[in-house]
């Protein structure tokens, strides 16, 4: 197995949650007959600093070359003033929508570990595993017409899908609920909006084709009380792209932080991986960041471009045993807890590393 | 004062707990010299099966004659397959829209008799004390064009703010602030949508006329996982209609029970209150229903159209007085607790009239 792996690593934490990935993807290489060859690349603040774009022409050239890419975080405030297509997010947009990859896989887990670290009681959070399914290429993230008009003082966005990609979405959905607990939530605003009818409608139309899972509407409203409330219910959650964003976040106290959560999308030319926290550029450079978010992102890049399906576990299995141990960092520590010991950004990817 | 009140009592378990509303509004009026007179009117999944219109021309026509609103819930699922423009729901987003209140304020409030009854732990939810003020007119709710071709299987919705609404309803928020803990969070997606950058720098203007209030941004996504992390560091939080839907929902958990939150819509022709749950029609007329927010929401009647700040707080302290003595609706009752006694929709009524 030899893969090119296009190197994203972004503001901010990206370049050093993405390093203790790459260490990660490289010790599996060693160990197995595999070989990783990455590919650095400038996307987002640092894209537009070094080349005045946050997607710069052979960023995306040379991704559209390789067989998957890490990305770790875009953003910095230093862009704030500029406009939203020129801003370091509009790269990960735009990246996003080039490789083309339209079903953004993200689990939200909890952690017995962590149980501690959710604001929800442990007896809330006990054996949830959600696995939110997010269209990333619809809705108001790419609707057009878009527009700010300062003299007119009024500003438009557009929420826009057409069946075809609620179709293609939705089957994602259903096929990997076939392999879990076999049901999905569909989330919408059916009650006011015509695109959530839309929605409703060719998700309930795709569910015929599986039998075998259990389809539910909820509404995006109520489906952020559910969540908090009863986490365990769910198994596949199916969303739009902006409503993904908020409950996908929401649901990121079920594990105890961000830091934690991975993320793949699936169904374009590349898959591309990232962890699903920001940049935290105040935290950048201190050593406090998280590097889970994106080690288990590496091993969905195991997963679902390598099929390497053991080497995946492994990596998992790694993590988990790391929490096991006691080893936090700042962001999921708790203070002086018996047992418990805080590490670096580093020395989290060397524990987690040591047992790959 | 005299005081007349439009009753629009609705669907499901609307007209039972607006019955227990105006019980308690009868009573303070019986015991100062106050009177109010109350005007049933017809609204929602009703109001289409008696004159064929979720909101009948006279429903409109003798709610703007009335000093207030006092709404129960809409909705009904027989009617899920109209368009959005026919269901229950759209009598209710017609009336706001006629109405032209456009700041929809929502408290999240922790009770400490129902701290157990939020998923949260108590550490997290005590003194929680939120007031959402949810811009109510605008966003995609009512933005135009909006359809669904399904012979071009395409559908549209449109966000779209202009400066002058964002700043009415900001001026809202900062004034409600100056008499809390004079700190808001502004929520939007300015990193994406450029509506949001509009709603950012307008409410970043509004904020120079309140220098004694602290103003802080936050992203729609980052916000859902703080409000679950830390909600006592909020006050109050300033949203576009949808963001507000989905977190002011959310924070529902806070309190334990959506059936105990009350909301004001200020700002138009008529003010308009209804609490936030929704017609619940699976338990409608089983005694089940909280009758908590309607009652709360009639306390806001007093506060904000009546004047009668004294006997709003009689109301919002006979409410707590009625939880402390282990009073409990089905929807917050916990099972056989020493000390707790579940009560009907009427009962609750009961008890929290004859404290006020
Ligand atoms: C950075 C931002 C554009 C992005 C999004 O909204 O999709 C992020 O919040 C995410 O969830 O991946
Ligand atoms: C019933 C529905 C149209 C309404 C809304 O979305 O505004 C409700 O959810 C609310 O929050 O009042």
């Amino acid at each position: 197995m030899k893969l090119k792996i296009a190197l994203l690593a972004g503001d901010g934490i990206g370049p050093e949650v993405t390093q203790e990935a790459v260490n990660v993807l490289e010790a599996v290489a060693a160990h197995g007959r595999h070989s990783f060859e990455f590919v650095p690349l400038l996307i987002g603040g640092v894209a537009i600093t070094a080349k005045g774009s946050p997607l710069p022409a052979e960023t995306l050239e040379q991704t559209l070359a390789c067989d998957a890419a890490l990305l770790g975080a875009v953003g910095d405030n230093k862009f704030n003033h500029l406009s939203p297509n020129e801003r370091p997010e509009a790269g990960l947009l735009q990246i996003r929508s080039a490789l083309g990859g339209f079903a953004n896989l993200r689990p939200a887990t909890a952690y017995k570990a962590l149980a501690d670290n959710s604001p929800l009681r442990p007896e809330i959070t006990e054996g949830v595993d959600i696995l939110f399914v997010r269209e990333l290429l619809g809705g108001l993230y790419f609707g057009e017409p878009r527009w700010w008009d300062r003299e007119k003082e009024l500003a438009h966005n557009t929420m826009v899908y057409s069946k075809a990609e609620v179709v293609r979405v939705a089957k994602i959905a259903f096929q990997l609920a076939q392999k879990r607990k076999k049901k999905v939530t569909s989330v919408d605003k059916a009650n006011v909006l015509e695109v959530s009818q839309l929605w409703r409608a060719a998700v309930t139309e795709v569910a015929k084709d599986y039998p075998d899972v259990t389809l539910e509407h909820q509404l995006v409203d109520s489906m952020a009380i559910h969540l908090m409330n009863t986490p365990r219910s769910f198994d596949v959650v199916l969303t739009e792209n902006l409503f993904g964003d908020i409950l996908s976040d929401e649901s990121g106290v079920i594990t105890g932080s961000l830091g934690m959560l991975p993320s793949a999308t699936l169904g374009g030319k590349v898959n591309l991986y990232e962890p699903v926290h920001g940049s935290a550029p105040d935290i950048a450079g201190t050593g406090k960041a998280n590097p889970i978010g994106a080690i288990l992102t590496a091993a969905l890049v195991l997963r679902h471009s390598a099929g390497l399906e053991a080497e995946a576990k492994v990596i998992e299995a790694a993590v988990i045993e790391a929490l096991e141990e006691g080893n936090r960092t700042t962001d999921i520590a708790r203070g002086n807890i018996v047992g418990q010991r805080t590490v670096s950004t580093t020395e989290m990817g060397k524990i987690i590393l040591d047992k790959v």
